[in-house]
């Protein structure tokens, strides 16, 4: 991978992206989409080749089934682009504004991060999501897909830029490395002088890797150990519908949970109405003493780390607590501040529960997996900051953006 | 350094600190700010302590200054915790909030970092600063100084310390760390799981070392590489005040200008009314070819390296430039991203200069020194972010926090 030259190229591209008009973007996105649609044969031909290798391969056929594209899937994917068109233009957004007692008039607006990395693994339709995303948000990006998906990657990219081209606006504001060794990878990781941030979206191995050798600015995305608490006061069938939703309707996703905290005083009522609603799917559970004890034998014995493992799986861990600080506790120690909820009927366990669970999400009696840029009315997003700096939760087009003040008078000085 | 016992108490700590009302955060305020003034003795003379190994040393007069605690500053910085004590706390505002169609109530909340780590050097007045923006945002914080100044820095967190403890908060919302070797801030580049970001406080060498070696996320600070354009419509008067403010006024710091350019059309008039000023203060210029022309042989022929350096003293580069294309292009290549200032009567260029100079604070006819929090109308400062994520360019209280959603239902699954 040329470092150097992907990087002044997406700085160049950058300059004029950064500074373009929502028009021209949004025709851009328009010409994306439409080329996608067209050049569909296209795509799916180059689809192919990387299913055929990850049969040979061996890969698993859930595996295989996440890198398929259709004709339906690649209409997705364009229409994910219009509704990214739709989305309004974060850049020139006023944030603040005043005249200083000097008469100096200050503001602060919302510019363009500059050039996003993004590194990501299986997937295919990320390429074309995170390209809109950051075109739209006036960034420049330098994408990093896995080998899986490589000739997908190549072939959309590929169709993305020559569109971005017939809008007027430069190629190199989509940028794929072909490279999809490690080394690479390592080498965007160390781009400072090109990348304003580099965002790792797939696996914990992935997450890890990123911020662990990073100088870039990361993002840190995805890695969800979510918790539902049942409180004292819950509604039991609420609790069962929602910890039934949070499991089950898509395990593999960062939303979805993966321990339920139970306490002691609502235990024995609604641990079998919750194992009920859990059997339709066949969930594994695997729980503490007690909640064997009112289970049963058929409940795994949970250790300390099923507290701490994200499953992504038809697998829940169970704990029995003593108390709202248990639970609070239990979730400071174990999860990784992504979505937690409590059901309750208790104005005060409610609003204990939202001020001390440093999460990103904190739910009263609805389902984590709301935890979704779509869902919290942010349009598209390009993943879920679990870290706390510049981001955190869903991260929607605005989040791509950085702010610079504008001073403006009439020969001031200090 | 043991980080995991400072890590788990700062921990311990936010969690306490982290949901603390503003009153009682205020008294806490109050009370360091007290303990400062009435402890200004012990203060003093661990102090001595640290100028005398300071002249022991040889350290120039300038530094011994720098690190010289006076009654008179000690009142400053408990004169600065009571001005943090009265701004706004940003905690808990609701930054913004929907209905979504299924009828949960959606709202971002401001909540602290966390815990915040501070590697600083030299003036020992950082100690009490950042420990009260910390305290006021909620945030825990440990703080590392360097050796010149650990009695003095010991003497002021131990009364920190105390003055917090009697406002009912923890001590350890205020943590020093003792050991000042290279190895302790290594330590805490480290410490992610206890530390929520990294900001590094002093010179290049310093900040370098944390951006590249640091996996706790970092906010980078202050290097300024700043510049003043002198359009061809400027006035010249106010040009050369503006120039002679933003170089003289304080060369030492960050927000001062270290490169001129001028459009060639006004070069020859504007260069030695500029110079003119300059020479007030003995200002050394290092100019291209045509300055050097106009100007004479006592200007010092300019390197591409002068363009690159903060000089942080009374010399300044200057360069004749074709258009304000080359303006820009220059300040593209050279900029640190901090401040810089058009001069210009020109509207369109004024806009030009404005929109795509891309650093934090951008000028028209105003001097780059009030790149400040103060001067900013946002109170106190933690530092001057030179980089896009989370904050840029001053750093006021609001900048020392993240958000998190408060989602309620009544019982929504997806």
């Amino acid at each position: 991978m040329d470092t150097e030259k992907m990087g002044s190229a997406a700085k160049a591209a950058e300059r004029i992206l950064g500074v373009a008009d929502t028009n021209t973007k949004n025709n851009a996105l328009e010409a994306m989409a439409s080329a996608l649609e067209s050049d569909a044969d296209k795509i799916i031909s180059a689809n192919e080749t990387d299913l055929e290798n990850g049969r040979k391969n061996g890969m698993k056929e859930s595996l295989l089934d996440r890198l398929r594209l259709t004709r339906e899937r690649i209409a997705g994917m364009a229409d994910g682009i219009r509704q990214v068109a739709a989305l309004s233009d974060p850049v020139g957004e006023i944030i603040e504004g005043s005249v200083r007692p000097n008469g100096m008039k200050i503001r602060r607006v919302r510019v363009p991060l500059g050039v996003v990395g993004i590194i990501f693994e299986s997937r295919p339709n990320v390429t074309s999501d995170a390209a809109a995303l950051c075109l739209k948000s006036g960034n420049a990006c330098i994408l990093r897909g896995g080998k899986e998906a490589i000739n997908s990657n190549m072939a959309i990219a590929d169709t993305l830029r020559q569109a971005v081209v017939s809008a007027g606006l430069p190629a190199d504001c989509i940028q794929l490395v072909s490279d999809t060794s490690r080394e690479s990878a390592n080498q965007m990781m160390r781009m400072n002088q090109y990348l304003d941030v580099l965002i790792p979206r797939g696996g914990a191995g992935l997450i890890r890797a990123v911020v662990e050798n990073s100088t870039v600015p990361v993002i840190e995305t995805g890695v969800g150990n979510c918790h539902v608490f049942v409180d004292k006061t819950a509604d039991i069938g609420m609790a069962a519908d929602i910890i039934y939703n949070a499991k089950t309707s898509r395990p593999s996703v960062c939303n979805a949970i993966e321990t339920i905290l139970v306490h002691k005083d609502i235990a024995e009522k609604a641990l079998p109405v919750i194992k009920a609603r859990l059997d339709e799917k066949n969930v594994e559970l695997r729980g503490c003493e007690i909640t064997r004890a009112i289970l049963g034998d058929s409940v795994i014995p949970a250790t300390d780390e099923d507290y701490a493992t994200e499953f992504l799986d038809y697998i829940l861990a169970c704990r029995v607590v003593d108390s709202l600080d248990d639970a609070i506790e239990h979730i400071s120690r174990y999860s990784t501040g992504h979505s937690e909820c409590i059901v309750t009927s208790d104005y005060f366990s409610a609003e204990k529960f939202t001020s001390s669970v440093d999460s990103a999400a904190v739910y009263v009696n609805c389902s984590t997996r709301f935890t979704d840029g779509g869902e919290f009315g942010l349009g598209a997003e390009i993943g879920i900051s679990t870290q706390k700096l510049h981001a955190r939760g869903p991260m929607g087009i605005r989040q791509l953006t950085s702010s610079k003040f504008i001073i403006q008078g009439d020969g001031q000085v200090r």
